[in-house]
């Protein structure tokens, strides 16, 4: 069957503020931030014809149609699994215009994460879970008191640290790291306020002896969209494309990195840098590890050596990654790899070709076109 | 761009019993479906790696995975706008295999319409509207006392009325005839119950006077899957595939048949069969001109003239389509226009290559491989 191996690519860019309190609605949110990303590629509303999103957005794809102007659409579809969705968006998009089904695909995701519905916070054993998280499995863990994803999480962290001689302190390198990044990025909301290790040893901790507070990503309001076409069409686009050269979903029993390496024809030491999905630090320590940039267990020495900033071999999460620039649920990770590939990255790395983003179970590969 | 045409074909055709009280949970009544979807096409649990549903649909894909044993997926996602999902999940799924996300799409949807959650009764001012039907709108006519599906659709029935001189009563002929195939369904609701147009005058007004009780679909309980793969693998299953010779979602300004006959390279001329989204009778009439097969207003006479009869021009809904068979919500449209091109339904139509199936803002075409 078809590759979708260089066939398109993101066009355009957009993003609101990223804050505490929005002060509108996430259908608001959106819609600034998909007119943003459509002057971004020099496209207007009357060139969309495909939406994609999270499963768990709350916008409707008719509602924000109405509300930009957008006459008709050939695809709509929506990637599950809460945050994992967001690399996977470009996948679903791209599909969509490899079929013919549509030639300009809008990938959306707003969220008040702050001031409204909180993520992060510990759920009641009466509440269901989030339709379209995948999370229905976790209603086994709230009798014995795991009640937050933090907590979730660490069931899988806790092993592997223990397996790989980590403390809470290594994962403190990261969030070092990354507040560095955040802060010299005006959109950040932890601009100008970076971290020492001291500061993230006496920061409270959420899950003992795992996590804590500066090792979870904020809660944050924001939205960002990015814009999808053909890679023929991008090239009359006004900023070009960055070329999708490959894109995987992977759930279950199944390495996400391996199907994406595929796909895109290229190894983790084609990757110049790469935008990872750090709702909490330690994630980014297994997926180093899993996508191949380093053996099992060497993240912790990979991440300590400074292989993860600017000039170091894989510069990860140069925005600040949702820790440090906002947590719009990934969707500011494809952005900040757009912005690395165009030249126009705040913490801009000198030499990058192509760029990795992932979500978990959802990842693809961006190439300069 | 790479076209759809041909590149894929359903294999497999599952379901479970429709009833008004199933007795189990949707999780369960899916798995039945996909373990027999699978069956029919001769694969298994091991094949499956991709899974398309309704954004609507309660059972989640990593919850669908542990049930049946299925260890891994590469692509997964929802097809937006309630029942109007259905035949947009081939879409999906097609354009999934054609990317090369996955070879192996199980298509699902099941629902306690009837046991548990209605869709048919008015909804309370203070209920929002299912996230995922595309409804929000809807929000506005509560207050104007719009508050059923029924109620919400009749706003364009009444209209479509007027214009072309229709009464109610032109809508029973729709429902005898349908009502006559699920008569000759051992798996439809309503087997061996036909009704005459009296029976349907003498049903009650459910919106006077565009609906009355027999222009409406059932609520039931059941379960329908339906597995995708590429037109080469199609070759080796069991009853070969029903080759997707196009497909498409139109939402908003757009007239999906149209979308359609492009993808699709044909016409309504060569249509030998169609199944038309039915969870009211003047849906098919007002289907019927949309798509092509009539001029409009000529619905009206091609029905009441027997046109959609067995032996007619165009048979629509042999299995007695929604309102006689079961309303899982489209997909049991998908399941009988694969009976017609295997021979094997029980309403078997003389001559047929080529079945058009629609449900709404979604549609494809299935030819005879």
């Amino acid at each position: 069957m078809t590759s979708l191996r260089g066939a398109t690519a993101i066009v355009g860019i957009g993003q609101t503020e990223f804050s505490k309190s929005s002060g509108r609605s996430e259908l608001q949110l959106t819609a600034e931030a998909t007119l943003a990303a459509l002057d971004d590629a020099g496209l207007t509303t009357d060139d969309v014809d495909g939406m994609v999103t999270f499963t768990i957005d709350p916008t409707e794809d008719n509602d924000l149609m109405r509300t930009l102007g957008v006459s008709a659409l050939g695809y709509s579809g929506r990637v599950p699994h809460g945050g994992g969705a967001a690399a996977g968006t470009i996948l679903h998009a791209a599909s969509a215009i490899a079929a013919g089904a549509a030639d300009v695909v809008v990938c959306y995701r707003a969220l008040n994460a702050r001031s409204g519905r909180r993520f992060g916070r510990a759920r009641a054993t009466t509440e269901e879970p989030v339709r379209g998280t995948g999370w229905g499995h976790t209603n086994w863990m709230l009798p014995f008191g795991v009640m937050s994803p933090m907590a979730t999480l660490s069931l899988n962290l806790l092993p592997y640290m223990e397996a790989n001689g980590l403390t809470n302190r290594d994962f403190g390198e990261y969030s070092v790291v990354i507040r560095d990044y955040a802060s010299r990025n005006p959109n950040a909301w932890f601009y100008e306020k970076p971290i020492t290790i001291e500061d993230h040893q006496n920061s409270r901790w959420i899950v003992e002896p795992v996590l804590r507070l500066l090792d979870c990503c904020q809660e944050s309001d924001g939205g960002v969209a990015v814009v999808v076409t053909s890679a023929e069409r991008a090239r009359d686009c006004k900023h070009g494309g960055a070329v999708v050269l490959g894109a995987a979903q992977a759930i279950g029993d199944r390495n996400m990195a391996d199907s994406l390496y595929v796909a895109a024809g290229v190894g983790p030491d084609d990757i110049d840098a790469a935008m990872i999905y750090d709702a909490m630090s330690p994630q980014v320590f297994m997926a180093l590890e899993r996508q191949g940039f380093v053996k099992p267990g060497e993240a912790k020495d990979f991440i300590a050596s400074g292989e993860i900033r600017i000039d170091g071999r894989l510069p990860v999460n140069t925005n600040g990654g949702l820790m440090g620039e906002a947590y719009i649920h990934g969707m500011n990770l494809i952005t900040e790899a757009v912005r690395q590939l165009r030249g126009t990255a705040v913490n801009q790395v000198a030499r990058v070709e192509t760029v990795m983003v992932s979500s978990g179970i959802c990842g693809h590969v961006l190439q300069k076109s």
